[in-house]
């Protein structure tokens, strides 16, 4: 994780912008190039313009997978790209398997396409999360594993409520557990995936995690503004990485403007709110 | 699922084959090769070995995307070569990914790489499955989907087992509220993943989905036996599709013959066996 909060810290910005570029909203000047090369000159414009604004970005691998091999070359340039300019990638993979399906999927996304953290499903237990974690800590560059938590869409509150105690706690305990070792930096290298959707929830999360670097999906676009965000953070403010896709990627189409000035424009704009909010960038 | 469910009458086996390689497990012969090139020749060798007796195939995504895009070359060309073949493929890729995102994998592994069903990770409720079941539907060739609901492994037990009700009854419940759209055949396209490790647990997840169509893992290396499938049976003694991986692919390092011809008939064994505990092709 050290890698995502020292970035945070030079930036002064508690902001991942997510690319989840789907090729029918790619602005009109692309539309006619090949969707995997529009997809990649689109999104190394963002990359670009939220540079300065954002502590790293979350590339959706599904977005790049959709797009079959040429999609994955793609994905794999950006996040070289983004190294390039500074910004650390996170891989937001969601991968949920176990042993030497896990460790496959590690090095995929950990060596192979080069990414500094990666998001993974608890489904199957801590030997799902466990070998994520190996990987990044023999890779030694500061990377992480973001658990999924709670996530923020209503079926997900469902399934992720039906039990007592509520799947979330179980995952949180799970992420708690795994906790202790790492990097020797300032947060360990297991943090989790929390929703800033519901406060009650945020709160309970935190508690359980007092000390774990959160990323927050569900910021801008998905409904969560900077007041949800307010339980999710740590006794010191920070603890928090908020993400926003594409109220940032797309600002374009509700600005008239290029697209890579309206998503810098957008990125700024949400770095400000997070700060106005008090939200310390980690 | 319809697919699955022809082909393993026609095969009168409710074998399926899983390929799981990993490079430094290929025979020797194929050690000079490039890993990807070498991955191809592999599996291709064992999709003409065990297709006279296997219903299916499952190709563990993981190990394909571990090699970068070359990998999913080959991922892709092994789906369409084990269609040739009369053999369709389950992309095991497990995704857990919601509206869009999961729209996206759904995409990529049901009409990119042409895999007939997938198996997706229920983390996130039902948002994360139907997505997948619209675009099986949609591509109308008789795929579906496999809900992971009870997996085997000891840390997957004490996840899932950790709340009340457990949580492979909440995944069983989900699954049985989107089985009853579907293709109209003899199982609806919602099926699950159960392991045949603990024989109360795949009792009480038959209960609760007496007509699903269940993916069976943990048969052959991973240590569960033909016994452990019976509580799993529906009542007219089908409902099951049992995976073997390892004990099959792998069978040349304890036979010194041919790789080919070891996987032949360690698939040949398996499927009668399974024949012989009683099994019925679906």
């Amino acid at each position: 994780m050290q890698a995502l909060v020292d970035s945070a810290r030079r930036k002064e910005s508690p902001l991942v912008v997510g690319l989840d570029p789907a090729p029918s909203r790619l602005p009109k000047e692309l539309q006619h190039l090949p969707s995997a090369e529009a997809v990649q000159v689109f999104c190394r414009g963002i990359l670009e313009a939220v540079e300065p604004h954002a502590a790293a970005v979350k590339l959706q691998a599904a977005f790049f997978e959709r797009l079959g091999t040429p999609g994955m070359e793609v994905y794999g340039t950006l996040i070289s790209d983004a190294a390039s300019l500074g910004l650390p990638a996170i891989a937001d993979v969601k991968r949920g398997d176990i042993g030497p399906v896990a460790a496959a999927y590690a090095e995929a996304h950990l060596a192979v396409y080069g990414a500094s953290c990666v998001t993974v499903n608890p489904f199957m237990g801590e030997d799902a999360v466990i070998p994520f974690l190996e990987v990044a800590r023999r890779l030694g560059r500061g990377g992480g594993v973001f658990v999924l938590v709670a996530t923020s869409n209503p079926s997900a509150e469902r399934f992720q409520g039906a039990t007592a105690p509520p799947l979330f706690e179980v995952a949180a305990r799970l992420v708690a557990e795994l906790g202790g070792g790492g990097s020797g930096g300032d947060y360990p290298d297991a943090g989790a995936v929390v929703g800033a959707t519901r406060p009650e929830v945020g709160r309970r999360v935190r508690e359980l995690l007092p000390g774990a670097l959160f990323l927050v999906p569900g910021y801008g676009a998905q409904g969560g503004g900077a007041a949800g965000i307010r339980p999710l953070l740590d006794s010191s403010g920070a603890g928090v990485l908020v993400n926003s896709s594409r109220a940032v990627i797309y600002a374009h189409e509700t600005s008239q403007t290029d697209y890579r000035k309206a998503a810098g424009e957008a990125a700024k704009d949400a770095r400000d709110e997070l700060r106005s909010a008090g939200v310390r960038p980690a």
